[in-house]
């Protein structure tokens, strides 16, 4: 057990500048627990993913971005949800992260999903076939069942994007990251200890 | 009906040169049935959606996609699959033509869906992921099952990429690609029929 803080690498799942999920991302860093650092970690640079590109080498955003994973003590992915799943930038960036399949930046990594829309079923849609696909890359998922972030009825789809994000969606998201964080909180330390012990365990000393 | 060739869009969802779901598409190609004419559509230059440039305009890419989905009959979709679930590539590309929600180019585009993947479900949950946005974008999904495309078990994944596609798996694709168009071809020919009786009952004349 250290001193220092639990990082947590927040990653929302759109590149719309006023994007709900970019405010849940800076809402969980507003109210992230004393000793929890929130870094907003943004997809833009990220190219799509190719298996050519792949065996001539990692593209330096891709390089970046499972370095940022390794580093962070866990992940907090707020997702948009696109035609009943996973948006593709959000899906993208995850395959990139899941490779190579054994040993990737994925593995072991504690993970929690969250997510605002302004649709009839929210996110969880998405957020379930988060879920699944980390069940595939052996990525631990935090809290075990979906926050319940209240959807905000009163935006319309037809309103314009900009318009979307205002005082009262950051309002509700710092209610729902805050419970998210707190839940996390303690769940990502005492997994931190559990991935201690078994750093020593093969072999490195104390 | 008219005399004109059924034309179907066929999109590989991998970008990798010799992706067994590229290969799929030209085996679809090579067996298409007299009257039917699949072209090769490719998603490299399509770039990541973000609502703020929707916003401005689809760019050049997304334009020529919109209108080649449009012009076509029917969509055939050959789908890897990556971490349980539809590649982000692919995924992208659907969320792009999905937009606007109302009168999309997928609204009332017949589409079948297969894939290849060397995984030890094959493509079923892609396929499945892909069924359900469908549904959401009004998009007929044919045929109403998963088409059982044999998995290659021969190929291992730690095999390089461009050792993947060979002849064996482009006769497998053969095989594969030919139920599903020998089955599409009938039911999409129904499908344009009943679409061109819908044309004709919103009020365009004969």
């Amino acid at each position: 057990v250290t001193d220092r803080p639990i990082r947590i690498l927040g990653i929302p799942g759109s590149l719309r500048q006023h994007s709900y999920n970019r405010g849940l991302i800076r809402a969980a860093q507003d109210v992230a627990p004393e000793g929890v650092e929130v870094e907003l970690y943004l997809l833009h640079d990220i190219p799509f993913f190719n298996g050519d590109v792949e065996d001539i080498g990692d593209p330096d955003a891709v390089v970046r971005f499972k370095e940022a994973i390794r580093e962070a003590d866990g992940l907090l992915i707020a997702t948009p949800q696109y035609n009943r799943s996973i948006p593709g930038v959000l899906k993208n960036a995850i395959d990139w992260a899941s490779r190579p399949p054994r040993g990737s930046a994925l593995d072991g990594k504690p993970t929690a999903v969250f997510g605002a829309s302004p649709g009839a079923t929210g996110t969880a849609r998405a957020q379930s076939q988060l879920r699944q696909a980390f069940v595939f890359t052996s990525t631990p998922r935090c809290p075990p069942r979906n926050p319940g972030l209240p959807r905000r009825r009163e935006v319309r789809r037809n309103r314009p994007p900009h318009a979307r994000e205002d005082a009262g969606v950051r309002r509700e998201a710092s209610d729902g990251a805050g419970g998210v964080d707190a839940e996390a909180g303690g769940w990502l330390a005492a997994n931190r200890e559990r991935h201690d012990s078994g750093v020593e365990r093969r072999g490195a000393a104390p």
